[in-house]
Order: C-alpha cells, then sequence, then structure tokens
C-alpha cells in the first residue's frame, strides 16, 4: 500500500517501502535460479568424478600434516564428506548463476529506476530535484556545528582521518579473525571437531562485526562532524557514504579473506610461512576453504540479519520504550489516570525517536552486497535474503508505526545516495565472482585438466592431478610429526595440495608448470567473465529505457498542454489589459481569432473574456 | 564563433563545431604529453640495454630463418636499427601515457557534457528534448519507403544480414592483409628493403580501406532501409550505428591483426604453422611488430586523414560543382549573362546539396578511435590528430559556407547518438590498451626478467632470455635453408624468439615454464590496469559536475521565477475573472494582499489590475 505510506509517511518513506518491495520481489526469481542451481548441485553429487576419487579408499593417498608437530599424515578420504558438500557450491552451473545475478542486478537497477520514474510522475514530484538541492533548514544548527568543531580540530585534513580510519578498522579486524583462527588452528589436529570450531570461529566472527558495527557507526558520524559539510544534505550524504564504507569492510573483511586469502599463502611442507610468534598460516582441507566460505556466509547471512536486524530492531525500540514508560512510571504515581486522559499525541511522545532511513537501507544494502558478492560461492544467498526481507518489510512497517513516533514527512524525488552505492557495488559483484570462480573455486583447474592433460576428456585423475610430491626426510627439523606411524605404515612420500615438482625433480618443490599455465588459464577467465559481462549490462542497461514509455508520453502530454495553458494565459492577460484600458471592445475579439491556438481540454474556463 | 555559426546554420551544426572545438582544443594537452613521451623515448634509446645488446657485435646471435628455403640464418645485429626505433614507442612512458589518455577520453567526455549543457542553455534548449522525439516530419516519404522495400524482401531478418555483412568485410579484409602480406613476405629475404616494403603493404591496405568506406558506407545505408526503422530519428540513428560499425571494422582490422596476431601464430622452427596454400604465416623481426604497428598507424592517420577527408571532402564536392557548372553550362549558351541576373538563391542551387553532418562526426570519431585506442603504441597520434583538426576545422568551415547549399538549420539538443560512440569507444579504448601494453610491448616480460631472473636487477642478458635455441638438424624436410653457410661458418644451433625449451631439454620445444609464467603477468597486468583506470575514470567522472555550477544555479533560479509568475498569473487570471463579473471591486485588492508572493524581477508588470 504504497499510496497509503506516503501519504502518512511522506515520500522519502514510501520511496524506502517502494524499493524494498521492488527489491523483494526481484528476490524471488533469483531464489527460485539459485535453489535450481544448488538442487543441480545435489542431483551430480554422485556422479562428480573428484569426489568419488575422494572417497575412494582404494586410491589410498596419504597427506601431509595440517600443523607441525603435533598433526600427523592423514588420509584423503577424511575429506571426503567436505569434498561432497563442497561440490553442492562449486560446479559449473554456479558460473551460469554468477553471471545471471551479475544481470539480475543490473536488470533490478532498471526495473527501480522505471518505478521511481513511475512513483515519481504519480507523486507528481516530476519538476521537484531542483527546489530540495539547496535546502538549509537548519542553518542554525549547522552553523553552531562549525563554530564548535572549528575551535576543537581547526585544519585536521579530514581525508586522511578516513583513510587512516579505514585501514585501521581493517587492521583491527584481521587480528580479530587471527584470534578466531588461532582458537580454530589448535583443535585442528582432533579433526572430526574442526566444523564445529569453524562454526564457533565464524560465530565469533559474527559478534566481532555486530559489535563493531555499532563503534563504525559511531566513528562514522564523529568523521562528518568533523569535515563540517556545507549543507544538511551534503551532511547526511558523507555520513551514509563512511557509515557505508566501515560497515562494508567490518561485515566483508572476513569474507574476502576465506575466499582469497586463506590457505593460499600457506607456503609448502618443509618450508612453511609462519607469521607472528611462529603461528604456521591455516591450511584448508582438500576442497575446504570454499566450504568454510560458505559455512561464513551462511552464518553472517542468517546471524546479521537474524540478530541485528530483527531482534535489534524490534527488540531496542521496545525496550527503550519500556524504559521510558519505567521511568515516567516512577516519576508520577497516577500513570494510568492520566493515560485516559492524554491525547493521541500525548501518547505518541512515549515512542521512540525516528531516527532516519539510513539504518535500514544500510541493512539492505549489505545484504543486496551479500547476495550479488559472493553469489558464486553460495548460491543459496538471495533465497535467505528474500526470506529476510519478507520478515523486514512487516516489521518495518509494524515498526514504523506502532513502535516509532511519526516522522516529519519529507519530500524526496530518489533514494539518493543509496542508488549510487548500489551501483557501485553490482559493478565491484562482476569482478568480485570472476575472482571467486577462478580462484576460490576449482573449476578452472578441473577444465585445464580436462582439456589439456586428461587422455579421455573426462576429469579422472583430477585429484591426483592436483595434488604434489613431499619427500617426509625435507622437514624442517622439530617440524616433522611427533607420531609419523599413526596411519599404521612408514611415510616416505606425504602429498599436499599444490601445483609443485615433485621432491624427485631437479628443482624440486618449485612453481611447477602446470601452476602458471592454471594460473595464466584462472586470469584469463576473469579477463573474458568481466568483460563479457559488462558488455551484457550495458547491453541490457542500454535495452531497457529509465523512463516507461506510458510515463514518458503523459510527461510529453502534460508539456504540450501547459505549454498551451501559458500562451492562452499570456493571451489572456493581454486581453485583460486591454479591457481595463476600455479600449476598442470589437477590435479585441476580431483581433483575437485568428491567434487563438486550439482550446486547451483541461481548462476549458481561461479564455472567456469577450 | 558559435554563436553565428547556430545563427546561419541552426543548432545541430553549431553543436558539431562546438564539439569540435571542444576536441581540437582538448587535444593540445594530450598531444603535449605525447611529444613529451615521444622525446623521452628518443632520449633514453641509448641507455636502453635490450637494444644496446641486440645492437652489440661481439653477442654474435645467430638467428633462424624467417622464411622456408629462400631465406637464411641472420645475425641478430640487423635488427639492431627496427630494435632502437621500437623502443621510441615501447618505453615504460608509454604505460604512464596511455593510462593517462583514458583519463583523458573521460576528462574529454565531461568537458564535453558541461560545454553542452552551457550551450543549450545559452540557445536556450533546456527543456526542448522531449518535443523533438515523436517527430516524424516526412512520415509521406517513409511510407514510400515501407511499400517498396516490404515488397522486395518481406522478413528477411536484418540482424542476421548485418552480423553477416560485418563478417564478411571482415573475411574480406584478412584476405586483403594477406594478399599485403604475401607481397612483403617474398622480398622479406632482402631485408635491406623490408621497411619499403612495409610502408607499400601499408599504403596498400590504406588504399583498399578507403575504397571499402564507400562501400560499405552504400551497404550500411541499404542495411538500414531494408530495416524500415519507424521514425526518421531511429533511420537516421540506426544508419550511423551500422555505418559506424562497418567502416570501425574496416579501419581497425589491420591495425588489430597488426597489434595482437602478427608474429604470434608462426609456430615455431621445425613446426611452421602453414595457412592456405602453404604460405608461412608471417613473422616479426626481433620487437618488429610493435614497429609495424607504428607505420601503420601513422600512414593510416594521416592518410585517411590527409587523402580520404580532406582531398575527398574539399575536392569532390568542388568537383561535383565544376560538373553541375559544366553541364548548365552546355545547356545554356549565354551562362555569364545568366549569372548576373541570377538572384543569391539561384547561384546557391549551383551548390552541391547538404549531405548531413554523419560523414563530418563519422571521420572524427574514428580519428577518436585512433587517438584513444592504440595510443600505447603511437604517443604521437594526438599530435597528428591535432594538426589535423586545425586544418579540418577551417576546411569544414569554408565548405559549409562556400561549398554547400545552406542546410535546413535544424534544432538539436545534443550530439546524439554520437555521443554513446564516443562513450563506448573510450570503454573499449581502455582494455585495447592493456592488451596493446601487455601483450604487444615487451613491457611485461621485460618487467619479469627484471625481477625473477635478472641477478642484479638490471635488463642485461634480457634478450638472450627471451630467445630459445632450435637445433638445425630438426628442420622438416624441405623447409631447411638453401644457402646454410651465408653467414661464413656452420650453423648448429639457431635462435627464434619464444619461451620454449632449449633443443637439448627432454621435452624440447615445448612452452617453458618462463612462458606460462610471463602470460600470467600479462593477463594479471589486463586485469589490474582495466579495472585501476576504470576505477579511475568513474572517480573523475563523478567527481566533475555534469552542469556546470553557475548555469544549474541559473536555470533554479528561472525555474523558480516561473512557478513565481504562474501562481501570480493565475491570481490575476482569478482577479480578471472577478473584475469581468463587476462583483466587489475593494474586497478584490484587500484579499490578493496576503496571498501575494514576493514580486517578481523579470516581468514586473503584470500585476497591476487594481
Amino acid at each position: 500500500p504504497i499510496g497509503l505510506i506516503r501519504k502518512y509517511f511522506g515520500e522519502k518513506v514510501g520511496l524506502y517501502f517502494a524499493w524494498l518491495g521492488v527489491y523483494t520481489q526481484m528476490l524471488i526469481p533469483a531464489s527460485l535460479v539459485g535453489v535450481i542451481v544448488f538442487l543441480y548441485g545435489c542431483a551430480s553429487v554422485d556422479d562428480n568424478k573428484p569426489s568419488m576419487e575422494i572417497c575412494d579408499v582404494r586410491n589410498n593417498i596419504t597427506m601431509c600434516p595440517l600443523c607441525d608437530q603435533a598433526c600427523s599424515y592423514w588420509k584423503l578420504t577424511d575429506a571426503c564428506g567436505t569434498a561432497r558438500a563442497s561440490h553442492l557450491f562449486d560446479n559449473p552451473a554456479t558460473v551460469f548463476f554468477s553471471i545471471f545475478m551479475a544481470l539480475w542486478a543490473v536488470l533490478f537497477m532498471e526495473h527501480w529506476k522505471r518505478r521511481q520514474m513511475r512513483l515519481n510522475y504519480i507523486w507528481d514530484l516530476t519538476g521537484f530535484a531542483e527546489e530540495e538541492e539547496v535546502r538549509d533548514h537548519n542553518r542554525a544548527e549547522y552553523e553552531f556545528r562549525v563554530m564548535q568543531k572549528s575551535l576543537k580540530k581547526e585544519h585536521c585534513t579530514p581525508k586522511v582521518v578516513v583513510t587512516f580510519a579505514i585501514v585501521f578498522g581493517v587492521i583491527l579486524y584481521r587480528i580479530s579473525i587471527k584470534a578466531a583462527l588461532h582458537m580454530s588452528t589448535y583443535p585442528a589436529a582432533r579433526s572430526n571437531i574442526r566444523a564445529t570450531v569453524k562454526t564457533t570461529a565464524a560465530i565469533i566472527n559474527l559478534i566481532i562485526i555486530i559489535i563493531m558495527d555499532e563503534i563504525y557507526g559511531a566513528v562514522a558520524r564523529w568523521l562528518t562532524t568533523m569535515e563540517v559539510p556545507k549543507t544538511d544534505k551534503s551532511y547526511e550524504e558523507r555520513l551514509i557514504f563512511k557509515t557505508f564504507i566501515l560497515k562494508f569492510v567490518n561485515a566483508f573483511t572476513p569474507i574476502v579473506y576465506l575466499a582469497f586469502f586463506r590457505g593460499r599463502l600457506v607456503g609448502r611442507p618443509g618450508a612453511y610461512l609462519y607469521v607472528v610468534g611462529s603461528y604456521r598460516m591455516e591450511e584448508c582441507a582438500y576442497a575446504g576453504c570454499l566450504m568454510e566460505l560458505c559455512i561464513q556466509l551462511c552464518i553472517t547471512m542468517l546471524g546479521k540479519q537474524l540478530i541485528q536486524n530483527n531482534l535489534f530492531e524490534i527488540g531496542i525500540p521496545k525496550l527503550k520504550k519500556l524504559l521510558r514508560k519505567r521511568k515516567s512510571e516512577l516519576d508520577r504515581g497516577s500513570e494510568e489516570e492520566r493515560h485516559k486522559t492524554l491525547g493521541r499525541h500525548e501518547k505518541d511522545m512515549i515512542l521512540g525517536p525516528f531516527v532516519g532511513l539510513s539504518p535500514e537501507y544500510m541493512e539492505m544494502i549489505i545484504q543486496f552486497g551479500m547476495v550479488t558478492l559472493f553469489v558464486a560461492s553460495f548460491p543459496l544467498a538471495p533465497v535467505f535474503a528474500l526470506l529476510n526481507n519478507i520478515i523486514e518489510i512487516r516489521l518495518d512497517a509494524r515498526k514504523f508505526v506502532t513502535e516509532l513516533r511519526r516522522p516529519i514527512a519529507a519530500k524526496a524525488k530518489d533514494i539518493g545516495i543509496w542508488y549510487n552505492l548500489l551501483r557501485g557495488l553490482s559493478k565491484v559483484a562482476v569482478i568480485v565472482n570472476a575472482f571467486v570462480i577462478s580462484f576460490t573455486s576449482d573449476f578452472i583447474p578441473r577444465l585445464v585438466y580436462q582439456y589439456s592433460y586428461s587422455k579421455d576428456g573426462s576429469l579422472a585423475g583430477f585429484v591426483n592431478h592436483t595434488l604434489a610430491y613431499f619427500n617426509v626426510s625435507d622437514f624442517q627439523p622439530g617440524t616433522e610429526p611427533l607420531d609419523p606411524n599413526n596411519l599404521g605404515y612408514h611415510v616416505q612420500f606425504c602429498r599436499y595440495k599444490d601445483y609443485r615438482e615433485p621432491s624427485w625433480s631437479s628443482n624440486k618443490y618449485e612453481l611447477s608448470k602446470e601452476f602458471w599455465a592454471i594460473l595464466a588459464a584462472r586470469l584469463a577467465f576473469v579477463i573474458v567473465f568481466q568483460n563479457v559481462v559488462m558488455l551484457m549490462s550495458d547491453f541490457v542497461d542500454w535495452l531497457i529505457p529509465d523512463i516507461p514509455k506510458d510515463i514518458s508520453l503523459q510527461i510529453h502530454k502534460e508539456k504540450i498542454l501547459m505549454v498551451e495553458l501559458f500562451m492562452k494565459e499570456e493571451q489572456g492577460r493581454r486581453l485583460a489589459l486591454r479591457e481595463n484600458h476600455h479600449a476598442q471592445q470589437d477590435n479585441c475579439c476580431t483581433s483575437s481569432g485568428p491567434e487563438s491556438p486550439p482550446q486547451p481540454r483541461s481548462r476549458p474556463a481561461s479564455h472567456s473574456y469577450c
């Protein structure tokens, strides 16, 4: 009921709900395709050669230990479960799906543009934009802010501060991740509780994200006040932009880490990479990183949305209301009595104040980021988003109507900076998806193997091809496993997942030719994917006109009418002037005859002077 | 004198000259930087390690023959001149320059947008767009066209035809190129006349380009008429688009071939790639392809611009005029006499008809393509373009004024589809430049060598590193040189430029690890370059507002005035009506008092009724 929302809350809130509606509506096809892709993964998991080979006990591949000393050799069949699960998210259909989602994002933007245009027309905002731009209705407050702040910090170049804040945030984040990861490194030896550890790590991350979110919000506000922007609107935009950057970094750092860095900077057996305090960088189990990425995404989406958005959004205003009520109860005795005598507006004072739409938008944009950015690794993201939004749209509505004071109705022609952020996200999404497909998943190595190394064009032998040989006598002293015979036999060679020369080669453990060939293939894929998707997006963008045809026709008609009307007025005024001068009453009617344009349809009464 | 041009020729021609002016103006800084880059190349040519090594006779490197049988071994020092020359265009400064030019293109677009906005404002076209869109002033002619064409070809899906035409054009092109190249393959043995052959090949290409241009123009016209577009405007746009595609393919096929395919699909000694009729694909001399690309670009730019544009543009109208004059002279005897009695408009009939601005724009867009697309390989392109444009702007003006009939003045708000084409070109330019830098030039191999293989971080030994070894006993029978001892000694190993395993390796002549590593580096560079430049472009685009501030302020003020005026009119009309009814003359003035807004500045006389 957009019309009613707009009437009650004003255009700005109306636009938010309209936007949320379009977004939720657009999520339906995306979810459908996502579920189909997921089901395809489920259906094809049993035909999948690599996971079959991993699970085949006859292959009997001994893997190198995953940590120093405490861990020992392990059998590849142990990774069977993960490999099968990761096939659900890493199959050729995901490539198709991420192309689909890139186009989906463009379609969404176009659809929204058209909807916005239509709403603008219906709500009669078509000529409104320019009037808003120079508004500065609380200039007094701003002036005060200028005075106050210019005293505190005079020439602090704000941009530097912003950059610093971002960098600092990232570093802080890395540390917190590492703490979480180290927690998970130790018990990794007991590989049966691995999954649990990963899940807890993800949950810890989530909690940190939520806490940091609040801190970052405050930081962004502080920074923007520092910058002393000129107008109220520019203040809001800058605040939003900064908050967005910080929250975005906050939400996506662990995911980006998992997708692109985890398991990549490991080094190799015998020459592992050690970071601060001789911690070995964590490795992934075979096909494990993608799985962890999925878990992380899943938990972040579910957790962030359920806990932060819905619980916080609903819970905190409720709690505040409760506290305020309690307070006023303590203050005055006969609350009950007064309640009856209270006017509607007095009752509403008990409700929380309206803090603006930014948090609502922010939450949705972050969700949009999750849905588009890492869709290649988690095709179920749109489904989760859809479910959340269906709840969200109702909760938001209830909150606005019953929990908060009615906001001051504000006019708005568009969703402003949010649109630009969405656009930016959908552009970044293309390149991120390209990298996820080519670097995080095994799509490219499989393809290269199939076309260059495989004898019969199938993936048979692929697993063996991806594993390098390591001679256990090459372990650095002090890092060999304490219990080398845990598998019941003496291990001479163990295997690890990398493209390196075998231990009997002349330049042993160097990156092999296959590594470089596959790297080239991966990079080539990124280039092709990015440019093809960008081209298709531009094409879709160009294909769909921004303004719906019926609306543009209507606007055009109105313009003509208006021009006609204007000319008529002009004429009428001239006539009226002449009338006032009481000169040649007869002449008037004859002279206006040939000049008069066809009668306007809308205001037929405007030309009846003589 | 844009204002005068607009007054005499109408907005459309005015906009063309304004655009040409902005473009030429923007070319000045580009040319300056281009010349500086070129001079840097000239200055640093003597410090250039690779070309020093090539020219050093002590290195005594024997190269494999460049063609079967007729050619024999040659010394690398023979390529000294080319290597030195190619350094002029292939140095680190070109990388900087192509980034600069990508940003330059964005700046140009922004600058033009602002200029256009300003002109729109000054020429009072701000509210004009919508009225133009539905024009169909020669619907009769169009209807006739529909009738005529629908009889000829009923359901020919035109898009297929277009695609076919393009493909056909490219194939035709390839053949013509190949003919030119084969011409140059034979005398290649006599390496001293190589450069001459290349130049003639380029000139032959140029002539073919010019001839094909005319044919393609006709093809595009025919195809568009085939498509039967709905309005006159859409007809024009489609025609332009098709002509553009065809002419673009026409102009750039040989250049693209030289930049990306020449010398790449050669095969290797002992297993050369043969095409139709056992012609061996042509190889480049060491660092030769870039040089040839430069020559081709140089000749195309100079030749196309001088011959086609200026000579044709000026010459043909003149010729036509002459012919027409001759004809009319033959028809009537006393031409001289009549000439004196002829009115101005009669004299003007002798002049050629005005054929529209499309050819002028087309030529400039193709030039813009040359300037932006391959700027990485030819930094002097902007200088040539600038020189041409300075002549062009004068010649065009003279042509319009004296050679052609005065065109029917047409209104136009913007340069229409040309803007989109420019935008598309500047986007394509980024990726093309990325590929030219990383694949055509030796920039990336040099960088990789410096950081991974070189012992002291310099380029010493780079030339040796890029040359593979070939054992002459591995020549396929019948392909070894007829005169193996032309260098005066027996050759056992010859060298060729490729990253392949040496002949004593176990998998000899296979692509080596270096090849894949460098390929990966090249591709990584493309990704980084493309995304960095795109990001910077978007940033510049976002930084510069589309509408100049003073203009947007003016427009805003006018809008307010207009609204005020409108309200006043409304009020005035109401008053006038009341006056007409002769009711409560006194009441009128008092009631209008509080409602009346502040006096408008522009029309102070509009509110003097009572």
